[in-house]
């Protein structure tokens, strides 16, 4: 599948949606001038089309192996994982006190984007990478942070995430691996953890394990829970890694997609030899799970933008080459690319349009991360209740997106030599991981509708209301704003039933938003390029007929619980 | 996965959308009293739970497999094949002049509903043996009729259609395989055929490919194509299969889901010793073929209302047992089971509401096919508007509902074990074949919305507006009529830029009207059950939440196309 890194948008997004300009006038992000941005994107960009999009396809036929040995990796990842370590492409947006460059989050989310977009699978293994490198740096010791956080930093060492256990899926606080303190300051850490991205691989030389567990006597649900940190190999007295920990590989699961990516089953302590070392305050585990999860989120909707920015190219790229048919009304009899075909055109406008919106979404919120390290005023509230939007929306775009790239290609989309399918396949778990989309919705109406007493909500409303110019894109936002404000006074049961209809229409207003802004910049710059009119069709589409869709959800947004509940359970059986 | 065939369903829908006393009255389907429909259902919901239901994993973990000798069925299908056959269920809708049943197609219509339901791939075979021995019925000569149906009916030989070839996927016209006359009423076949489901298989002792053909100097397009029939193997004197003919299996695709029917690639006259012998008139291919396609058209429709039942039952059953997480606002803090929450909740009604709409707008579309038999006025009309309808919203309501399956099962459902992913890699075809949801959109605009001077779509509205009482549904019904009149005025491009939002609206309007009908049944009925209060819930919400979604689709359905061609083609790549 022949990728170009869509380096136009993302700069045009870095631009417009995140104003990066403000984040560079600081010294903390000084080094984010122009050319530097515009270097990293050609960069990022020349290792993923060179290197990482050629391997996709095998990530997906191949995929990863579990062997007696560990997990391997099909041909060639080895060695493109080590040119994007080489590269320095881990660095971008560690702090230079940790060795990296410093650069603000949402450069290095363009650095995920171009990656993802490449290989979805692939780019998994430097995204959890990043969650661990963010724990450590909030939550480690200065100790644990000398020996770790540099290898983690340049990519040389990977992280993992290990919350899930088999009885304990989206509720963390259900699990039950065990912690036991050693007297040293180590622990001895036993159970099992399911669904471990990267859980083993053979393109590092350690993989540094964060675990969720409860120690002796700890209180029961989330409140009792304590995050470890448990290397693969154990680090000798110059911190390299020397004898293997007691963690064991028991499977690799057998999934739908992403099979770039091998999902494990680890087992911790079989031997009873598993050490590890508490990361922050015993108990402090749920807080240290939440900074590293609380990104993982928005890099998650990042990998909605991916598949869907992957699965358009493909698309396009088909459009253009398939002669058939006539074009309807037409006095020529010849057949055409389909891409003449009106319901074609739609259908690539819609992909288009979709993937620009859902990479303004959550670029938006990864600036937030960057204006709350600088202390802006409002941007930790905004980043809050922007995550939730831009988890669930970028994913639910990234498989509208790859679903209607099935679409286009007719009957060889559903053949899998021409990877149409792998897109559709690969997008389907993102609305689930890393919190389900309903529990994002639930994040939404159940805590960040009320932070700061409605403060936060309130001014995301405000700024889109200030600068909104679409009737119907202010009605949709009204809508947001009158819907969100009731919704705080309701009960629990009734808030739950509208709460994902009510995501998607603030996502949308909030896509809007950006779209809009985007269109009317172009229209006052002056300036042509193909780009350019292409950003300005998709927001024109976005805005006339996105948009209106949305305001078709208030009905379901403000239901009540009643009709939900208006049967008893088993009924659903009947 | 369990199964539970949907009878009560069926059998409320059979009564109040296709209103099947009204058919039973006629002395042509005077076969078709209670009693017997009853039969039919429980008998083929046996077949379906004990034998069907049980092989549908291993139609897609093992899966049809070419061979040397040709294609080859997982273990068991062999079996449960002959006792659909011995069983008669073949029979059903053939008429009796042709040794059937002679039930309307509709009951046939339940009775593939519950064989796809439990297995969707295997009951394809039937599928498209019922196409066979439609375009047999209606175009073949006495002989063919006497020699074939006789086989197709019992379900003892199955058919295929064999339209498409590499460069002629929705643009038939384009197709090339060629038929030279032999001088004694056959003729000599040659050319390649892709995407023939069951092309080949070891269920049935003689396959009859029903072959669209180019004859010596026949016209460009469509207006010069026949139909030919060519058995796998020739009949001897006494009408038995004998030698085989010159066809050949030249692989089967790689699908993404389906795998239980294999998709072939035949190519025929490899030894120019391939025999054939025309149905109906030359050039009359393509009428034939409308024949055999639309009927085919409905039935993937039900194919959509299949795997929608199958991936509703699989969600319902696991979120009835997966016990995760307290009830948000509740005081205690004991996890539930996950039909609890009220989110889960919402995707588990939506899941039934959608399924059974679905199931409602494809058996009144069959219903249609009988009221045609009868000569019923009308009846040929709307059976023609609401092929479109049904196809295309019938399999869009299929991926839609697989799809939350997938959502509901959380991460097990990424889990191929689970079988969740089987119906949601099954549904993705369903929009693509039998003419892409894309074609059906412009179908409706383009040729149905004009059928009579719009007598037929006035004539729908008229039905639909007389009856329904909700306001939002009325002013969907209106605006679908307000929307569809002005569409007959514009061009080409300009309908078609509207047509596929303007299809969901227009089936969503019709959906709408059967499920407040059915709903409105229930109230008034003063009886109760398990399934009538699923059903009045089911109905309710369809009317409260998806009715107004539709509303949403409006600036799309009215859109022009402009903004489609504001941009040169290339420029999508940009």
């Amino acid at each position: 599948m022949p990728f170009t890194p869509a380096t136009a948008d993302q700069r045009f997004v870095l631009t417009h949606v995140t104003r990066i300009a403000d984040l560079a006038a600081s010294e903390r992000f000084a080094a984010a001038s122009d050319d530097v941005v515009d270097a990293v994107l050609e960069g990022v960009g020349q290792l993923a089309e060179g290197e990482w999009a050629p391997l996709a396809r095998a990530g997906d036929t191949v995929g990863a192996k579990w062997t007696p040995d560990g997990v391997v990796m099909p041909d060639g990842f080895v060695q493109a994982y080590h040119d994007y370590v080489e590269g320095g492409w881990g660095m971008i947006g560690v702090p230079e006190e940790f060795g990296g460059q410093g650069l603000p989050f949402a450069i290095q989310t363009a650095v995920l984007d171009t990656l993802g977009s490449a290989n979805m699978g692939f780019a998994l293994a430097p995204t959890l990478t990043v969650g661990a490198i963010e724990a450590l740096a909030h939550h480690g010791s200065p100790e644990q942070q000398a020996l770790y956080l540099p290898h983690l930093a340049t990519g040389e060492w990977t992280g993992t995430m290990n919350l899930t256990e088999p009885q304990a899926g989206s509720d963390v606080g259900a699990l039950r691996t065990q912690a036991r303190p050693l007297g040293d300051g180590k622990w001895s850490i036993k159970g099992t953890k399911i669904y471990i991205s990267f859980g083993d691989h053979d393109m590092a030389p350690n993989i540094v394990h964060l675990v969720l567990a409860r120690t002796p006597g700890a209180p029961a649900g989330t409140k009792g829970i304590s995050l470890f940190l448990v290397p693969k190999f154990r680090l000798d007295a110059d911190g390299n890694p020397a004898e293997p920990n007691d963690v064991r590989v028991v499977s690799i699961e057998h999934k739908m997609g992403l099979h770039a990516s091998p999902t494990c089953v680890l087992s911790f302590g079989d031997h009873d030899d598993c050490i590890g070392e508490l990361i922050g305050p015993e108990y402090g585990g749920i807080r240290a799970m939440f900074t590293m999860m609380n990104n993982a989120r928005l890099n998650v909707g990042l990998q909605g933008v991916q598949v869907a920015e992957g699965a358009t190219q493909a698309a396009v790229a088909y459009a253009l080459e398939r002669v058939q048919s006539a074009r309807a009304g037409s006095t020529s009899r010849d057949s055409v690319r389909i891409v003449e075909h009106p319901d074609v055109r739609r259908m690539l406008m819609r992909m288009k349009a979709q993937t620009q919106a859902a990479r303004a979404l959550v670029y938006l919120a990864a600036a937030q991360v960057d204006r709350a390290t600088l202390g802006e005023a409002g941007a930790q509230n905004r980043l809050e209740i922007l995550t939730p939007l831009a988890k669930a929306h970028g994913t639910d775009i990234g498989c509208e997106v790859s679903s209607i790239g099935i679409q286009v290609f007719g009957g060889m989309g559903y053949i899998e030599e021409t990877g149409a399918a792998q897109f559709f396949r690969d997008a389907r778990i993102t609305p689930i991981y890393e919190g389900t989309n309903g529990i994002q919705a639930a994040d939404l109406v159940g805590r960040k509708l009320g932070l700061d007493n409605g403060g936060a909500f309130n001014a995301l409303i405000a700024d889109m209301k200030a600068e909104a110019k679409d009737a119907t894109l202010i009605m949709l936002i009204e809508t947001c704003d009158e819907i969100g404000r009731a919704m705080m006074a309701l009960d629990a049961d009734d808030k739950l039933a509208g709460s994902y209809p009510f995501l998607t229409m603030l996502s949308v207003a909030v896509c809007g938003w950006l779209m809009e802004r985007q269109g009317r910049i172009v229209a006052d710059s002056g300036e042509a390029s193909d780009f350019l009119a292409m950003k300005a069709a998709a927001a024109k589409f976005y805005i006339d007929q996105i948009v209106p869709e949305a305001l078709g959800l208030k009905a379901a947004a403000t239901a009540k619980a009643d009709v939900l509940y208006s049967v008893a359970a088993e009924l659903f059986a009947a």
